[in-house]
């Protein structure tokens, strides 16, 4: 044994998820095994600070430097390891555009889909979004996604029979709804659930209580029988609610957030259940205490529920790396 | 005939429609007609700006000041003139809690129901607001509205067969949906569709287009197709919608602001027109613009509507007034 034998500890992919609100980086060894994660609050939207976003040039001058920031001790310790990312980097504000495969899309993403983007000696590849086109006949709106194709992808791995039809929802800023079958994505819906959450907590007027915002588990559930049952106000009107329950003296003001938490993930499932139904139970992807609250909801629906770990990503990002043959499956043979 | 003796440009009443994003104050003469105006942009949420608004002492100073400075000349100029106000300013944050009426409630609001604070050696008289109380049992939403009786008030002077039945929409931040018959309030619902409006076109992630807004009402209308036709995606879908159309070169990203504006109006339009239908037309009041992106939704769902001149609210201050003995109806004897 040689001091330089490749072991079990050897790095073989760099994996990034890097969305508009945040960046997760994994180093992966022989069969996509986490070695090191680096995680980065503040994603797209910070690094448009400071720099004039429609200048190409600074865009990724801006985006290469946060890249070796995170990932530059692990560049420097394996030069020829190869880099893998998803989300929103390869958007259109993005580093560079990685374009969108049109739904109904196959998951086994292959080398030539992967966008190139040349970086410190080396390359950095990009997956591409999916995409349901909008119908200019109908004036209808379709739809986009980037880098949940690769969190889909990951979560494969980890259930069974992931070759029958599946509904997947994986909840975040814009949620999305995914009904796949074959390993293919046969349709999604993007719900912006999310940040009208966030958008009424932080800079709403529902928002000036003065008060601390607390967990309340009881909050949650009320707000969800509110937005379960606003099918007579609409969702404009059903939040307004939540005012008067302060003003009543019915809700505790620390209690709104959770409240109106509560609320929003009612209507959204209330419109979107119906139409991704007929499994037999949902795959949740995301930070745990979203999926907590989205199985909740769905349960109050009569809807069973699987979590899989938001880390899918990483093993998304491994399949689509020896899909494209940037490793090789199982342990590297070097 | 003395130059001392009143004319028909002698103030007899300060009105103030005082609420959360504005403040309006005439002086208004014999039989309410309106001498002069003032308006400020920012109401109570600036007034919040730069002060402990949990130190009641302090927000009454800064409160006071502002309406000094404001009305300091007309003050100044006639010290017996009566002053009443409506709107937030006589909410809990606001400058003095002037209290609800409970719905169903009769608009001959007297002199009894009006708070009062002292100022400048006189007095502001402020108008409670209504309120239809949450049900614990039920835990089922109440709803409040403060200023907007006022407006009704007002513009049932300017309508025909005051005495009947009539349903009000008063488009604002918080847009207001109030049937009356016999000069009672039976019913309200409150929709924050203007200020989720708000909150996606200034704060949004769908915001960052870079592009200027600017008005289109073809984008509108389309906007109001798809907020009409949401009840199978939801408002969160709907809006995300407007993401798809840009990235797919099918909507103007300066169109995007009145694209998102018909979709949140005909989202609230399509839950609320069919619980406060029925009427032979809907009676708006408020901003002149925004009663028209109204009266465009709701004709395209087959109602009528007529339009109110906001200025209802001096009309509904001088009846009060006039209610309450504040002012003598018609021109004053002195």
């Amino acid at each position: 044994m040689t001091p330089d034998r490749p072991g079990l500890s050897t790095p073989r992919l760099i994996g990034l998820d890097w969305g508009t609100t945040s960046m997760r980086c994994w180093l992966l060894g022989d069969n996509g095994r986490i070695l090191d994660t680096r995680r980065l609050a503040g994603g797209l939207l910070d690094m448009a600070a400071g720099i004039d976003t429609a200048d190409p040039v600074a865009r990724a001058r801006a985006y290469e430097a946060t890249f070796l920031d995170v990932c530059g001790e692990w560049l420097r310790a394996g030069p020829d390891v190869p880099a893998l990312a998803c989300g929103m980097v390869g958007s259109a504000q993005g580093w560079y555009e990685a374009g969108y495969l049109d739904v109904p899309a196959r998951l086994d993403i292959t080398g030539p889909a992967l966008a190139r983007v040349p970086v410190a000696g080396g390359a950095l590849h990009l997956v591409p979004g999916l995409r349901v086109p909008s119908d200019p006949r109908r004036d209808s709106a379709g739809d986009v996604l980037r880098g949940e194709e690769t969190q889909v992808i990951g979560a494969l791995e980890s259930i069974d029979r992931p070759d029958t039809e599946h509904v997947l929802v994986l909840p975040g800023t814009h949620t999305k709804w995914i009904r796949i079958a074959d390993r293919k994505v046969l349709s999604f819906t993007t719900a912006m659930t999310g940040e009208l959450y966030g958008l009424v907590t932080r800079h709403g007027l529902l928002s000036h209580t003065g008060a601390t915002p607390r967990r309340d588990d009881a909050a949650f559930a009320r707000g969800l029988t509110a937005g379960f049952s606003s099918r007579e106000r609409g969702l404009a009107a059903t939040l307004f609610g939540a005012r008067a329950l302060v003003l009543d003296g019915l809700l505790e003001p620390a209690a709104l957030a959770d409240y109106l938490s509560g609320a929003v993930i009612a209507d959204e499932v209330r419109h979107l259940l119906p139409q991704y139904g007929g499994a037999d139970h949902i795959i949740l992807c995301g930070a745990a205490d979203l999926c907590r609250r989205y199985a909740t909801a769905l349960r109050a629906r009569g809807m069973r529920t699987r979590v899989v770990d938001e880390d899918a990503a990483a093993a998304g990002l491994w399949s689509i790396a020896v899909g494209a043959g940037l490793v090789t499956a199982g342990a590297d043979a070097r």
